[in-house]
């Protein structure tokens, strides 16, 4: 019998611990993808209590009690918030499996030093405990990333983003923590959404041009392309349905986006067409900037169009879509690399079966220019819990280079994260100490040290060039 | 090394042990979704000998034996039932890793008290306990059905069945056990096959009524409905090649049901049409009356044209189709929310690559209406094993609330397979055990009981709303 | 802690030991399908350097090292034999988790008695121990082979193969090693190819016949396989997409025939059409003549561009494609069964999703003519390390009859690829004695032994029906 979440919580075999408290413990945290909000980090938020920290904005959270069958009020409704405390205590207390569980007693340790289990019976005890916490110095949104051992954040931003946040950030000599920006231009590429004219409207007045057409969008994109890296950026982030193949000539493409200027309506063909110039014309930009490319796909958003209604988009309602040819995906990367536009790429999915074909993808595509420089990202999202990291650690492995993996992303909202970090190199180190314990590679502490310092930290560092504080 | 199959099977460690001989092994069955006969448990029916109950009609046990080479004169043909039984002990005997041979060994022991392992050697032992048990009082179908402390069995019945037996099951006081009818109209839906408009006189005769239109249809399957109602009925079931998409206009529908009851065949995407504005209609009616509706989806049936010829349907020769678009599930179950009109639903696929996409799709759709309102099934058919429940478990855990689930049934034609529900809580507990020694999970045996015997028989009670005798 | 690769090598229980050693070790290998040149058999070549024999042609190793960041000059390009053996040597030491981790290491056990671990450090030791060694008598190719426990193998030859190889090999009574040809007519059946009316040119040539027509390609094909079946042939070998089923007149086939001979492409429906009907023909063939037909699918090939321009095909650029619906190949096997035409069949798809479709698509098409006749294949490729052959394994298990199962291929171009047999055998015994000491499986080893020696070996022989020295 283990004991319950301990400081060797996951580590199984003494090669997995030795590993984890030796080389992976103490490595500083570059969350390269996430959702935080600049503004808050700027602003240094604090929080009254935990369900705010919580429950205020997590849809991972209320998607869990949903499936309990508590009722909405106590989820996003007017319940006030040690209701819905209470009602998150006790679904999370029975919630055996989840990674829900994992995550909100690794954030319980690490940030409030509370180390029970927390269920209907605990609940108040954790509500003061917390409560109190939440009030000293240290537990605002900087504290909490001083905390957590953070050298690296890249935020997600949209191109017309001013990144007022991150210039404050960047010339604020008290605060240690590197801010980046990240690039996601999804509005400009989803020419089929109902707000994409306002969206080039909006793109036309920072820009201060006209965008009469794919070329001068083209024009607009890099304009915004060169203030991002004026400000740090290496990195993109692109959502897609899945990886298209649809090429069409410069005029067809052109004759899509007039169709669509002048208000009419674009065809599924023509939209993924539209897409298909638009991603090649982007990532021909990052292979000249030497940006990365981030590829996430296989994800069916606002299935439950009643709660769209209510609470709008990231609220719970998503769900894998299980369309996404591989085929595509090798067609487009060919083409890229064909003209010699290929970036650093890394390739999501949300549906796990995805995994052994993007392992194989990947290896299609590798240079010299960089140690795996098409990689198979992180366990994403539905995955992020003991078995997707599991399965996708091991399939990397199987099919690739496991040594030079860019390893963890939070992908989050929360100040309070960071222990996925840890729970990700935990779940790395039982997987290769198991290895070694069974005599499947040498139990030599040099290398294996090494390769786990890497994936927890050196590559993605490498990887993605950036420039710290 | 641990015993085989002894009290013990497949509870790897104390806390598993612990659980299934404390929480699981005394809750009564509630098998809600099964094959059986009301008739024949209406009669008591008996059997000669152990060949006449495994091998009379289990085209699991048949497909075993072909695939091991045995000629079918020992499987459907003319051999005494002797020589099959013969011919069956041999095979099962290296039959390492299927779950027949854990299947067989479970009744071996729990009817006929025969710890043994059955192969060519045994067979003769085996032939002969069995034969002798088997004559014994308390081996007629109630016998064996009361022997396994089965408090509720759902079967499958079609809208036209009289439920003649069902009537007479619950009016015979001296059979404790409640049999109530589950509702599948598969034949009304299924408007591509020969035999729908001879389906519809059937109908029309016990509607007293003409059905020359959907509309019509519709009010003779309420007719219907509201008899299954009367007689207990709280659940439906259909058998689907995938969860369609398809909506069409109420014109459109009609025509293409005066199309086909004129003699035309219909295409496949008015088929498509027809059964979407079918299965949108039969769910309202559900979700109004409080029933459940079960998808099964996935299967490709009787692909073995020669055996389909000779033998019939469901004698083995169907495969798991790899087609079911997940997006096309989510939209259905969409527009069903939309309108008002979703049931508690139970997804089944018989592809177990679908079991991560299921799960993310409930969770677009609970409510407080029932804990976990839209449930993953039971690992199905060809995944009821080992390995496919583990992994349907593990699924639902990590993306969903386990704890909410409604477990376990045995989809079979046999008085023996009660013993699957032991199987499932065995493979349970022995999952839940693993995460408690490993610290994943407190060691907190009120909790994880409570879980326990929530998924082996509270949770489906609750959720079902059956009444019993 | 288990020693690194030791003779208990993945051998984790007392039961996988004593099954392995007694039971697996010792059978001789029959290598049913593999890629290694007869005329390197019987010139008996040999080779200055490890660099050769490992690098020289292996695109499993390039690929790796192109996805550790290697620059081609080391992988195919003009480096040394010896720099290039380095770049290998380091990042091989730090490929954990690949499974030419373990293939290389079991070839410098068994061949060169070297039992460290190859990686940087070691390269130097490695170099010289090899270059020693290779120099020695037996370690040419046909010594290799015989210090293999070598008794079958099976290349892969084309209908226009003069066999002059096979000829000299099966009369050399000096090598006891019995060499059969494979029939592989791939490129007789790609009509879409720009190469095919040459391959057709070519065909006629050693037909001595025209062929303007299906009809002539057929009788064409029928003398080829005469050839073939008097060389000892009893085996056929196709690389498909994914298994079609688009069955069309023969008119129509016999005009897609005539205009491709034309010189005009051919559309995609009709490029399967006239596959669709190739294939047909073929297996009736096959079966009349009590041949295997092996069907290779769900590959994507060739998708650098760049690469292929440079390097050719089968360099490395290959992925898995994750189309191929179940529900053709049902179909495709179906209609062979019903027309008489199924050989015994064997479907490997490089997609390890499709695992659990193919096994109940086995089950629907098995006879008493062989114990099973259609059998799901050996983990093929991408698949082919200790995740990917214990998935195949277990959900043969677990929907077949895993005791009939023909098991393991090289697939290979290397003469000292033999061990992967053991590495197979070894994932086999460890399989099954996880089963009999978890107490699933009686621990009977007269039973188990059997089942152990028929996949290793036994199994092989009597289903391929070889006519051996």
């Amino acid at each position: 019998m283990t004991a319950f979440m301990d400081k060797d919580f996951l580590l199984s075999t003494p090669a997995a611990r030795r590993l984890f408290h030796e080389s992976a413990e103490d490595c500083p945290i570059i969350d390269y993808h996430c959702h935080l909000s600049p503004k808050e980090i700027w602003e240094d938020v604090r929080y009254d209590n935990i369900t705010q920290v919580w429950l205020g904005g997590d849809h991972y959270k209320w998607r869990l009690m949903r499936c309990a069958g508590v009722d909405e009020k106590y989820i996003t409704g007017d319940a006030g918030d040690y209701e819905k405390f209470c009602k998150w205590a006790e679904v999370l207390g029975k919630a055996i499996g989840n990674p829900l569980y994992h995550w909100s007693h690794l954030e319980l340790q690490r940030f409030f030093g509370w180390h029970g289990a927390l269920s209907a019976k605990t609940a108040d005890e954790v509500w003061k405990v917390t409560g109190e916490k939440l009030h000293e110095a240290g537990f605002s949104a900087r504290g909490l990333i001083m905390k957590s051992n953070v050298e690296i954040i890249c935020t997600t931003d949209d191109p017309v983003d001013s990144l007022e946040y991150h210039e404050k950030l960047a010339a604020d000599a008290s605060f240690p923590v590197t801010v980046l920006p990240a690039w996601r231009p999804d509005k400009a590429m989803n020419i089929e959404k109902a707000a994409w004219k306002d969206y080039i409207a909006q793109l036309e007045r920072v820009s201060d041009m006209t965008i009469p057409s794919f070329e001068a969008l083209k024009v607009a994109l890099v304009h915004r392309m060169d203030f991002f890296a004026a400000h740090g950026c290496t990195l993109s982030d692109h959502a897609l349905n899945y990886v298209m193949d649809a090429p069409a000539s410069e005029e067809a493409v052109e004759a899509i986006m007039r169709k669509r200027l002048a208000g009419h309506p674009v065809s599924a063909p023509e939209e993924a067409q539209f897409k298909y110039a638009f991603m090649t014309f982007v990532a021909g930009e990052y292979a000249r900037r030497g940006w990365a490319m981030q590829l996430h796909y296989g994800c069916r958003r606002d299935n439950n169009h009643t709660m769209f209604a209510r609470l709008g988009p990231d609220t719970g309602y998503d769900c894998i879509d299980n369309y996404a040819p591989s085929a595509q995906t090798a067609a487009f990367l060919g083409a890229l690399e064909q003209a010699g536009s290929l970036p650093r790429t890394i390739l999501y999915s949300l549906n796990p079966n995805d995994n052994q074909a993007i392992d194989t993808i990947c290896g299609c595509f590798q240079s010299s220019e960089a140690v795996s420089k098409i990689q198979h990202g992180s366990a994403w999202w539905f995955n992020d819990h003991f078995q997707g990291m599991t399965d996708q650690l091991t399939s990397l492995a199987n099919l690739g280079y496991l040594a030079g993996f860019v390893g963890m992303l939070t992908d989050s909202r929360s100040f309070l994260s960071y222990p996925r970090h840890e729970y990700f190199r935990r779940i790395l180190c039982r997987l290769l100490g198991e290895w070694v314990e069974d005599g499947r590679f040498p139990e030599d502490y040099e290398l294996l040290g090494e390769i786990v310092r890497g994936i927890s930290y050196g590559n993605a560092k490498r990887y993605f060039a950036f420039k710290t504080k």
